[in-house]
């Protein structure tokens, strides 16, 4: 664990929601070196190469349809979880009241506890961070079929730097399918290299923001401009994939995802991961306080890995 | 031109807007005989054989780059033309009062007049239906960067089957591509398939639907359960393509568009064309009243084909 002092005084290099949007370069490295632990799911130079150049990575199936049915069930499980209806961490849809997010599986399931540590994941992020990690937050996401709506450009790390005080973006998202990502079930759209810019948000964050950002995002979404001038750099990517497929997003990516137009649900997991280097500094960049601990965990523990076992 | 008697008593094949929603089989071909005029342009055997199956058809950059050019700069001298302005054919966004469609094109614009009629267009056309066909609407969309918004599933015969009177889907759109259509710019989703099943959709049309209707569908929209059915029996197409690119879709086939996520534009030219065989009823099968003549156009005359001349 990194000492308190590491993290009390930090200048910020990623300024955002100001008065005016500006548009920088990211001064921070996307892979990291130095990672120690042992290795038996890492990725080589030329995997590690694509993953800083474009900011994504995909591996389909990585999980059989077996381990895919085994986190259904669990994530059944946790719907059915009466004690966990009531929680903040049981989000609903505005209209229909149906469930669209469970945040903390990897608290209350063995199941997604295990699958957050797996190598198969956790060897890669750990090599790519270059070092040990801690849970950011996690969630389990389903866009219901004819409902499930879109949700606008932005920065993951802008709005963790913003209201969480990521000092820098060394985090990554892991992404695990657990049906089947199309075009048209409101799939994650990207825009590759967008990671290696700084969009600068115009606008003061309103106070417990994200009671409301988790339904929409309003603040931290750069202007038509800032999209635009970053999908010039690079190209608008969508990401589609069968169960099981593992997606890995660096933390300032940009990104959005369109409505599901198909009559289908579709579900993923996510697990944020957050170097230990990186711990939260005392007060966040951009907000007047910081989000609770469900959207933002205060546990910094590294992650221990737990063999893979792929069935 | 067909008889007035001919259309005078029409048994309703097609009953919708009743209390529930029904799916029922199409009981008219898809491709129809008896065309005897000239064919240049036409489809072969197994081309039409597709078009019969699937209910769409793509013609990648069937009109080239410099043909595209003209096309759009027709498209911009309407856009200016001030007296279009105020018309009911110039349609614009609900939040920001940008122009989204100008309606009837063809009227207002020799160019698009004559696309309209360009026998790469129409021999396929009066092929497909068998005879010859009148213009029941054209229109030119703009679905704008990060603004333009999503349309849900339905079938264009449902709505001129019950609001404009067509007795039977002997129809279908011709869309050309001013644009790239990709995934990311709210393209043209359809049902492989569907235009073989009816649906036969709840509800009641309140008065002057159509001026909603243009905006956001409200009525004539199937349930999920539909959906769902058509989506099993079929597939989820995307259809994307170049500039240039004809896009044939059967008038009942299921569609919808999802929300143009990228930060530009993109715009279509739509020309629906309807069989002399197939004239509206006397009073339409599902409203009160005929909506207005750019939405349904009352001159019948046949459309006498132009010399495609490719630039």
């Amino acid at each position: 664990m990194p000492e308190i002092a590491e993290v009390q005084e930090i200048k910020d290099d990623y300024p955002t929601r100001r008065e005016k949007e500006k548009i920088f370069d990211r001064c921070d490295p996307v892979v990291y070196e130095g990672f120690q632990g042992e290795i038996k799911h890492g990725l080589n130079k030329e995997a590690l190469g694509s993953y800083e150049e474009n900011g994504f990575m995909l591996f389909p199936s990585l999980f059989s349809k077996e381990e895919v049915a085994v986190f259904l069930e669990a994530f059944k499980d946790l719907i059915q979880s009466e004690s966990l209806q009531t929680r903040d961490e049981y989000v609903t849809e505005p209209e229909s009241g149906a469930l669209r997010t469970i945040f903390s599986p990897h608290r209350f399931s063995a199941v997604f506890d295990r699958l957050s540590r797996d190598r198969r994941i956790l060897d890669k992020v750990r090599q790519i961070l270059g070092g040990d990690v801690y849970i950011h937050h996690s969630r389990i996401n389903i866009k219901r079929g004819l409902e499930g709506k879109s949700f606008p450009w932005h920065s993951d790390f802008e709005t963790w730097h913003a209201e969480d005080g990521f000092p820098r973006p060394r985090c990554l998202s892991a992404c695990i399918m657990l049906t089947e990502n199309t075009e048209f079930n409101g799939p994650l759209y990207l825009i590759r290299g967008s990671h290696k810019r700084f969009v600068s948000c115009a606008g003061q964050t309103p106070q417990n923001h994200f009671k409301e950002s988790l339904k929409k995002q309003a603040y931290g979404s750069p202007s038509r401009a800032a999209i635009a001038r970053l999908v010039d750099e690079g190209d608008l990517v969508g990401v589609y994939g069968p169960p099981g497929t593992l997606v890995l997003t660096e933390g300032n990516i940009m990104h959005g995802s369109p409505d599901n137009i198909s009559p289908r649900a579709r579900t993923n997991t996510f697990f944020v991961f957050n170097s230990v280097h990186n711990l939260p500094a005392p007060k966040p960049f951009g907000a007047g306080r910081f989000r609770p601990p469900f959207l933002s965990n205060r546990d910094y523990s590294p992650l221990e890995a737990v063999a893979s076992e792929r069935i």
